[in-house]
């Protein structure tokens, strides 16, 4: 059973988190979803609640590593230490997987470099000035390359989440996972209205 | 400001509450959501995080009524407090809108007696025999009938609620939303590739 670590912060937008969670949580084989925080306990999020993590010290497999986006990620862009350890953790991970503003996060890491990537719409200006040296590709659904996937605005990490299953267990898998959902996925990565 | 009330038990499924709740977080107005048990505290979903709660005796304001659904409808269909209860919340509240498996316990309060209404695909049989003396409309994404709406399963409710707030609000309220969602949405209540 894969690990699925995600990095919560104090207002990550929570369908960028919640939406891949439960695409992970319908697996076949089912997967073992948890939440972490640099500090620990509860971080607050774009509906109005808060939601319990653990320390992110406290990680101790590294398959599958999400970073969701929200207004958060304006300040941490900023948090050396955040960042240093964010990239620690991302190197480590098997896959990283970045929905939304989460990108601007991973690319303060660097680990971005010379790489392809995407984020969201409405604040390309802003996620695209974190870091000159990323290859951003605007028109895109999601984005592919190597252990990194990025996707475009909130729902777009569903479709990414559905991507990565269909590319690492099998696109029957993610159809599946489709159908449970009641969700009318884009296949094509390249799918992109909102450009 | 609208409140929002979501009404929550332990093995709901995430996505069916968290979808709306970003759709109501994302209105112009803003409105305020809050997160509702029988017996208030954390209560446990599909995507194995809890999440805080008050108690529904606390609800204070009836505007909006979201009930999810989820592998906890099974065992609360037959629990007569909790529909008795949830009889007097819907009944007291200006709007209820219930996504996937949420209609089954909606129906068993006997308020959609007569009424149309739809559910998930995959848990039809089930759904449908809880209260022969609804409408159940299989061939819907979802569907309205006076205060009362009911989608098909988990992202189907992100479109009732878009819906919703075009019907309520304004069309170009809803499609605003859907693009800060980047959200491709269904704006046909009749569509339904699942079915």
């Amino acid at each position: 059973m894969k690990r699925v670590n995600i990095i919560l912060f104090d207002d990550f937008t929570a369908l960028d988190a919640f939406g891949p969670a439960e695409v992970f949580a319908k697996t076949e084989a089912g997967c073992d979803i948890r939440y972490y925080s640099r500090s620990g306990g509860a971080v607050t999020c774009s509906i109005q609640n808060k939601i319990e993590t653990e320390k992110t010290d406290a990680i101790d497999r590294k398959d599958i590593l999400i970073i969701p986006g929200g207004i958060g990620t304006r300040r941490l862009v900023g948090d050396e230490d955040f960042i240093r350890k964010l990239k620690t953790l991302a190197s480590e991970s098997e896959y990283v997987l970045c929905v939304c503003t989460g990108s601007a996060l991973l690319s303060k890491t660097g680990l971005l470099n010379g790489r392809k990537a995407t984020s969201n719409k409405k604040a390309w200006e802003w996620v695209t000035a974190q870091n000159k040296n990323v290859h951003w590709i605007k028109e895109a659904r999601w984005v592919v390359d190597g252990k990194y996937y990025t996707s475009s605005g909130i729902t777009a990490g569903i479709d990414m989440t559905l991507g990565f299953i269909s590319d690492t267990v099998h696109r029957n898998a993610a159809k599946k996972i489709a159908d449970v959902l009641e969700y009318v996925r884009h296949k094509d990565k390249n799918f992109d209205p909102f450009c």
